[in-house]
């Protein structure tokens, strides 16, 4: 299967998180990407589609704020990375805002992603992975495998959090529609609920959004990915949220991941996106799932046999050791 | 003038708040109070009016995550206050959350504003030196002082935020209305724009909010309190924001303390609730705004020549110093 990334997405990394009430050591780092690589071997690096494909799923005021935000945040004498500490929780809006810290909640939703001068770069070919992976699909390849990272199943239209920027499986869905899908699905199935792409894709009918992860009740990012979360207007039904217990292991999983997939079949997509996580890896320093490495070939396998042009994007996934057994067990499972 | 004051609202001390990027010391203080109370002498124990008047305006899920919050999370194993990470900016709502972290994000807007043990009862007593005050007025006082602390402007029905946990002015307000006062406005001249007290009566027309503050485009909370923010529904016309560049000083505050107490005596209030801050103060820590000493009797004059009986709040206020002789020159100002 084809693989893409960019040597650039390595640039990224911020040197600690705000977690469950104080500062830890930011565990979305480039190892991750390393580990991957060294597993997988064989990548390209991705031509450069340009902005415009991401401003087609992001707000422009949203991505100006990426470019500039160390920049912003180094005039303001602040010392680090971008954190912010307050968010407007109620009637959220477009505001002219004037101050950096205004401006790092206005776009975000956490205070666990800090944004440093090598953030955008490292977003930006991030998705350019993700719309090269997504071209070889149309162009005829049954499959490719886009190595994302940063991830982006956390960024919404206008905001980032849970170390998410750009949101790769939007840009990437949204890349299909324009040209010429009608129909696309991602399945998201990630340890975490990807809210941004929820958001992104809430009112409207052309793009399915199906997520299995741990139930937001215990789980990050808590206010999104609940049972009853369905979209709205021309979208009402085409979000499907599948939560799942903490220690959920293969036999539910898969059974889940069966449900999934039957909405999607169910839905008509003649694509699809897969939001792949290996924090559901039983190893998952954050996460409280059981798959083991083995167990990502047979997800794999029935994502297969779905027999649809399939475009696949790494999200999360923690366990650096593990990491790029998890993900080439996944990608064998899939080419069969 | 009658002033209140119980010395359970000294036991919250929190250490520190994340601001601007990093953690640094709590800056509302036990010592705020002790300074005030320094100055201005004489204080009445608050007698204990309940849970009722504060349910009266606050969620009751609220109130019992406020009550219980510090326990949950030594529960849950974490170490110092409670601080939260991550914040639903988008479809907030009622969920049934079973973790700490998560309910902490629910019930707040911040990370500046950490819950100790003793949060609860300080801003419990808080709140009953609020409805003390009012009942004195209530009882033929032309006015009445309450020294809160925890203060309480930031905090809306169900969240906190800004140092602020149960809202005072909106507790005082709802208390009068309760006791058969028809109409009531609010007059917040702290630094900062009250946004709690704007969100509780936002859609109601018998509580005029009107607020002088530094504009939120550059100074927190950054969200709340542009001048577009006019109430909606019943409450259409019942808000009034002020805002005003940072540096400015008495002449141009003054004047336009004069348009919302015109706005108030248009509005027909029979009683007025105060929400006082001296971090307009030249040399607050925290603000930047220009008044002196002299200058709190000044505009203490303008508000009692309203000639409404009047309950006043203390807010905030940062210069820890100067804070009694400001607080004192307010008071001896509206004596005349």
């Amino acid at each position: 299967m084809k693989a893409f990334f960019h040597r650039r997405q390595l640039l990224h990394a911020p040197t600690r998180e705000l977690h469950n009430g104080g500062f830890t050591d930011y565990a979305e780092t480039p190892a991750r990407a390393e580990a991957i690589l060294a597993a997988i071997g064989d990548v390209q690096m991705p031509g450069d589609f340009g902005e415009k494909p991401i401003l087609a799923v992001h707000d422009a005021g949203y991505v100006e704020f990426l470019k500039t935000a160390a920049e912003r945040w180094a005039a303001a004498g602040r010392p680090g990375d971008v954190t912010g500490y307050v968010w407007p929780v109620v009637r959220r809006r477009a505001l002219a805002l004037d101050r950096i810290d205004a401006l790092v909640g206005r776009y975000s939703f956490d205070a666990s992603s800090p944004i440093t001068a090598d953030t955008w770069t490292s977003a930006y070919w991030s998705a350019q992975s993700a719309l090269a992976a997504t071209q070889a699909v149309l162009s005829g390849e049954r499959s490719a495998f886009a190595l994302c990272r940063p991830p982006g199943h956390h960024a919404g239209a206008d905001y980032l959090g849970g170390y998410c920027h750009l949101n790769v499986a939007a840009i990437a869905a949204q890349a299909a529609r324009d040209a010429g899908v009608r129909r696309v699905a991602i399945l998201d199935i990630d340890y975490h609920h990807g809210n941004g792409t929820q958001d992104i894709f809430w009112e409207r009918g052309d793009v399915f959004y199906a997520s299995i992860h741990a139930d937001p009740a215990s789980d990050y990012p808590f206010y999104w990915g609940h049972a009853d979360e369905v979209g709205e207007g021309n979208g009402a039904g085409a979000t499907l949220n599948l939560p799942l217990p903490r220690g959920t292991g293969l036999a539910v999983f898969r059974r889940t991941q069966g449900m999934a997939l039957e909405a999607i079949a169910a839905f008509g997509a003649e694509l699809l996106v897969v939001s792949f996580g290996a924090d559901t890896y039983a190893g998952d320093p954050i996460s409280s799932f059981k798959l083991e490495t083995p167990d990502y070939a047979v997800l794999a396998a029935d994502i297969a046999a779905a027999c649809l042009p399939t475009v696949i994007m790494m999200e999360g996934g923690y366990a650096v050791d593990a990491l790029g057994d998890n993900v080439a067990s996944l990608l064998l499972g899939f080419a069969g």
